[in-house]
């Protein structure tokens, strides 16, 4: 019998998340052993701060504060980048991979702005990128979609990927809140960053959404090249008006790829969603992923979406794969080997190409003939109405006219908008949300 | 450069099934040998009858009636076994095992009856036996519990395995027609066997959940050693008396761990669940799997649970592990190697130590004092009562009752069915169904 063989994993990074895979993978270390036919050590750990204390106590020994110095350590051979950021990260990452490592990383924003040079540098040297925790936490929807659906072409890919939106939408649904208030409380119970502006803005979903229409189609989308549209300037008004339409609010990722025009659509925004719909009733910090293959159908996941416990799950299951691929050797490849443009071909759709329903509220002066005006500009642009609903506003004297239309082309609903908002009648920069009509 | 590698797969059975991945292999070859950086050539196909005419042509050439030898040919490296059944199927599956070839398979039949020798048989020759097509369709569950969630142990693991009964009761709910007329329905349309036995008393639910109880929980259950109980004597009344509570009715497979005592419960009935929950909300022939981990928390899984396209998608996604492994060398290894017992120690619970809420409709005479007797029977057995309904039966002369308990020992609960069947005034064989308390 050979012995068996010892793997080491150096950890860059040791907050949150990495203090998570310290706890977890020595609590499931003796279970991992066996099932992977090789010892895994933590070798060292890169910290920012060498003297701040921690709650996982880990040997001095085992410490630095120079992550290049664990990227470079000749004894590691996997990698784990916790620290976040795109300067740092990706001359770490890109170190250990060009020294034939494998690296295991849960950071959306390295991925989406340095992804193909570092997809690049893992392939050129033998080793492995590996990135389960960069989307949707603890659901293994990047194994899925790589491995577990090989077979199928994407259609289309949706649903809820930043949980800090969906528990401040739940909570402004459940509460009957206004928005600055629910999000100073997420702040308070940790729901939210100090500075939120990536997560409701859209931004850190746009990243997400980039991973994986990247996975799905083999093209890499710039969050600028999307439709970004963030939770902002949603009130407790439009959940009561989506419900009286029999709808609920979500902040969607959408990643649609017509087969026919071979057009890619990636965006972000916030959707009204038929409230007897799966992901509409996907709330709190949970994400939810619909994904349609050509073959499959359509398969929904549902799970925590961050969190150090479902991102360590996420980073942990990356270091199993990366010591299995090590045990095969220097040739062992991945399935759905990221270089390779298998499904490339497709090219990027225009924002005005999208085709949805769309809802639209409008703050109007609370005087006669509004709605005639209002109705002439759109008749305009050929977007033809739906259903209106007139209440009361907060502002004095104002109205809120609600409006939804039938199928319409956004380049038509955006001169729409800039001629309603030069109206004298239309006070407040008009609110647009898109009908999500899935159908499942 | 070196040439690219050929990688020969052999069909044995050419159903549904098969002529799915045949039509979907040979569509999408071209990506995936890309992505595999391998050639994949369908080389033969064993069919039971030569002569039948089918829809998916193939060459004469490729085709025979002899399974073994398809298993046996020394030119094919992966043999996928869609015939079903556990005779010729466990053979073939064994002889190709023997040679070192791997050996994808649909067959939770085979697996739930013979597993533990088949896995030990692959391990012994270097072979691999992949099953994601055997649970779920085209959910890539198998894959989501053995590497994506390697990182956790699964206190429970529930869900909706059998499209059969989900379409079944689906229909009686929204038709408001008993079990007998939409069985004959389903038969009808392809949704149901001519046998629909296996199906609708719980058998096809059982091997599957005794596959996902192995793999989460490295030990065999034998169907026969579960409550397993089936959908037929549930009535549309039982669905309104459900929904006056606030539940809906499915037939779950539900796979419980105590880690504390160690006891692993494994069965397939019935149940009511909390009509907001998002399990019970799914319809039709769809599958859906809750997977509680001790470091991800919940993650849930949605999709299409058989199907000629579903159940390719699986068995193609199979093949491109396999070709994968192939392509690593002969000490290639799957994370989660299925022979080490790494998370044995577990025993079986006896059935009696199932504890949850319980429905109970009993068909009793339509005469006084009949709901005092029957109290007084479940009080000797120490069931506390949480409600009563009472309704006019269908029976002449007889009355519904129908009873949900507090939280009860089956044991105790079984004693009461007993002693509730001997009363005079009850004149059926009440109808017990559980109550699913999984607060998600």
């Amino acid at each position: 019998m050979s012995e068996i063989p010892v793997i080491k994993i150096g950890l860059c990074g040791f907050g949150t998340v990495g203090q998570g895979v310290w706890k977890h993978l020595t609590r499931s270390r003796a279970d991992l052993e066996k099932r992977l036919g090789a010892r895994l050590v933590l070798h060292r750990v890169a910290v920012h701060n060498l003297r701040k204390q921690r709650l996982v106590k880990i040997p001095a020994a085992r410490l630095t504060d120079d992550a290049m110095a664990v990227a470079t350590d000749p004894g590691i051979q996997i990698v784990c980048e916790l620290m976040g950021g795109t300067g740092l990260a990706r001359e770490v990452t890109l170190a250990a991979l060009r020294l034939g490592k494998s690296v295991v990383s849960a950071n959306k924003a390295l991925i989406c702005a340095h992804g193909a040079e570092i997809f690049a540098t893992a392939r050129k040297h033998g080793g492995h990128f590996l990135f389960e925790a960069s989307v949707a936490g603890g659901i293994p929807i990047i194994k899925a979609l790589r491995e577990g659906l090989v077979a199928n072409r994407f259609p289309r890919i949706y649903g809820i990927l930043n949980g800090t939106c969906n528990y401040i939408l739940t909570q402004m649904e459940e509460q009957d809140a206004p928005y600055e208030s629910i999000l100073a409380e997420a702040k308070r119970l940790g729901y939210a960053e100090a500075d939120e502006a990536l997560d409701v803005k859209g931004w850190d979903a746009a990243h997400k959404a980039a991973v994986l229409a990247w996975l799905a189609h083999g093209v890499w989308v710039k969050p600028r090249q999307m439709v970004v549209e963030g939770i902002d300037r949603i009130t407790p008004a439009d959940f009561k008006n989506a419900a009286t339409l029999g709808f609920g609010i979500k902040l969607l990722a959408v990643i649609v790829r017509d087969f026919d025009t071979d057009e890619l659509s990636v965006r972000v925004h916030p959707t009204l969603l038929p409230e007897g719909s799966v992901i509409a009733n996907v709330n709190g910090v949970y994400n939810a992923i619909s994904v349609t293959g050509d073959v499959v159908g359509t398969t929904l996941y549902i799970g925590r979406g961050a969190g150090q416990d479902a991102t360590a799950s996420a980073v942990i299951s990356d270091i199993a794969d990366a010591a299995s691929l090590l045990r095969c050797g220097r040739g062992a490849q991945l399935i759905a080997d990221e270089t390779l443009p298998a499904r490339n071909g497709c090219k990027l759709a225009p924002p005005e190409h999208i085709l949805c329903r769309y809802y639209l509220r409008l703050t109007v002066r609370d005087q006669p003939g509004v709605l005639a005006r209002v109705a002439s500009v759109m008749a305009g642009h050929h977007i033809s109405i739906a259903s209106v609903i007139q209440n009361p506003s907060e502002t004095a004297d104002a109205a809120s006219l609600v409006l939804t239309t039938h199928q319409s082309h956004e380049k038509a609903m955006r001169s729409t908008l800039r001629d309603l908002a030069r109206l004298a009648s239309v006070i407040e920069v008009p609110v647009l949300l898109r009908i999500g009509d899935f159908n499942d």
